[in-house]
């Protein structure tokens, strides 16, 4: 099958392209480095330098039988993606290619623009893409479990059966999304649902939970096929950020009470869960919610689990409280459903203490790479620049 | 009070500029002129030549005691509306400064973009814009009916109960817009809510159904001060353009069945419901909704009602089913609550024979101007252009 990923540069973008690759698919990635530049921006690195997405290219193609090509490109600029899709034709598109980080966007309103034109009119010119070209190509489309927030009932995947007055009805389940980055994915949510009822677009929204985890098998093919893997406290996840801080013999340190709860899940079953989508397309005209994750835990849970996998190799941990720069709730109901996955035949890879030693001994190696500068939190939701 | 009214230029931004005028309050309109940009780029023109913003303001400054003060520019430009609101230091704004036509949002890829990015982007400016500048003022922004839909349940304004697993909560109503227009408002609904729920800004959308009317007292104190009446498949609201058909003795043209339901006002009750929400305003960090419209009707309702208030004035008129270029229920249940503006003092003036009456006997006197190849519809929802 031939495969599009749109942010081939990124943490996720780049082991899904090796896993596709290496399940003979015709693979191309496209990106358009503006995550690099953000980097640049910020001061911050990823834990082990990335090489190139053209290395990397090059790398992956001399030892594996099916090729990974690429394409530099803006989804802004609209020549290119509609250019894009008329040469490489895809049968399905995985979009990843959004500014992903809700820290980010809320420093001040250039960031909170800047994420909202980049990802709602990038996916726009996707949108209009896919119905000029490849009208039957099924869109898997990154979104995000912070899309809900946190609602006292039950979160659904994507729609919600309401009964209201003596009628009911199968609606959008309403959201209530805690950054102008988790807005930007609930606007795409809403234009991809219009897009495949009046176009009869197919697509798929993985409303992901958090991310953790460093390694696949296809990275640990070569050393420079690594993805990045960020710890500060703009692009890093929870769990990987607490891997680093543990690393360094500093106290894990927890945004509030730390009741808050989130479903995770391991990168690899983001790679899972993207394979199953991919493998089972929705039908014309369809737009199909999953919500993606294996596991819920507290942020204090999260903690615990490092602080005892760190003493288990002698690193002896503490948890400090901080004050919370976002506005959430710290505590809260929280059961979101995952079943659609799971009934597809998603077979979760669960967090454990193996897991978080393999992560905390492979920070350990890249030690000195630690800027330890960019882990505290400096960006409040209340307090951003005008 | 110190009004601030973006999109001043306009249908509504104009009669509304007046009416707070005219009770003294110090006013100020805004505009880009996009919208004229817009009739330009699509053939169209109002009815009516509208003098611009500039002598309209002139003028009602010869004749009235408060002056309306003049400001030009873009909400897509942070630098304009932070140094207006520095230098005005509005008490509310009230906000029509957006592209306000479904169909126009749908012509294409370039026209749905500039809508999504005029609309979201230009409001998030001024978000930022208030809340550095006037936290305390209260943000009138114009919704519309048509972001909830025609869902098979009572809609309800802005928010909805919803009991769920044994489990309740009070969440924001779930919407399913049908044009890219539409969803542009959606996605500013999310915005406002989350800039009012960490910034603690206040803020009221109302979600406006389809405006009718012509005249209002301050208009018809010369004969200089008019706004824009649009009858084109473009900007035309259905009652205006009918009433246009019948002075033409064409058909009136009703897309589809015809059973499409729809919230309706009178000019004039946008006018004093704007006004009712200027008078009483949120508590800090409150996001209200409130459905503006104050009866519903059928398009073949609508179509009887010209039809039979154009014989009372000598006219045979036709009706004529189209098919119907846009994709929406043409059957449908349709309940939503109006009873916010209402209990808050809100009278309304429904629509009557001598209603019509006038505002046919208005468009009759500009016969000449009417440019008939603007008035059937042209873009099609599932064939835009890519």
């Amino acid at each position: 099958m031939k495969i599009l990923i749109l942010g081939g540069d990124g943490y996720l973008g780049w082991p899904t392209a090796m896993h596709f690759s290496e399940r003979g698919h015709r693979v191309c990635v496209a990106d358009n480095f503006s995550k690099r530049r953000l980097e640049l921006e910020l001061g911050t690195e990823p834990l082990i330098n990335v090489p190139s997405l053209h290395s990397r290219v090059d790398n992956w193609n001399e030892i594996s039988d099916s090729k990974i090509s690429l394409s530099i490109g803006d989804l802004l600029n609209p020549r290119y993606i509609y250019k894009l899709l008329l040469q490489f034709k895809p049968e399905a598109i995985i979009h990843y290619a959004e500014q992903p980080s809700a820290p980010y966007s809320m420093i001040g309103r250039e960031q909170a623009v800047f994420t909202q034109h980049n990802n709602v009119i990038g996916n726009l010119n996707l949108l209009f893409a896919m119905k000029s070209v490849v009208p039957n190509c099924h869109l898997i489309k990154l979104g995000t479990m912070g899309e809900y927030g946190t609602p006292n009932i039950d979160i659904e995947e994507g729609y919600i059966e309401i009964n209201h007055n003596g009628r009911n009805d199968f609606l959008p389940f309403p959201k209530k999304p805690g950054s102008f980055y988790h807005l930007s994915k609930v606007h795409d949510s809403h234009n991809i649902m219009f897009a495949c009822n009046i176009w009869g677009l197919k697509a798929t929204d993985l409303n992901q939970g958090v991310v953790y985890g460093i390694e696949t098998k296809e990275i640990n093919k070569s050393t420079n096929l690594h993805t990045s893997f960020h710890y500060d406290h703009i692009f890093g996840t929870v769990l990987n950020r607490f891997c680093v801080q543990a690393i360094l013999g500093r106290p894990l340190t927890v945004y509030g009470e730390g009741h808050q709860t989130r479903g995770y899940l391991n990168m690899l079953d983001t790679i899972q869960c993207v394979d199953i989508a991919v493998k089972n397309p929705p039908s014309e005209g369809e737009f199909r919610v999953f919500n993606q994750f294996t596991e819920k835990f507290t942020v204090n849970e999260i903690a615990e689990k490092v602080k005892s996998a760190s003493e288990k190799i002698g690193i002896k941990v503490g948890i400090e409280k901080l004050n919370n720069p976002r506005i959430e709730s710290e505590k809260h109901y929280y059961n979101p459903k995952n079943t659609n996955l799971l009934s597809l035949g998603l077979n979760p890879i669960l967090l454990n203490e193996e897991i978080i030693i393999n992560i905390l001994e492979k920070v350990k190696i890249y030690k000195e790479n630690i800027i330890e500068s960019t882990i505290l939190p400096n960006i409040k939701w209340n307090q951003n620049k005008g």
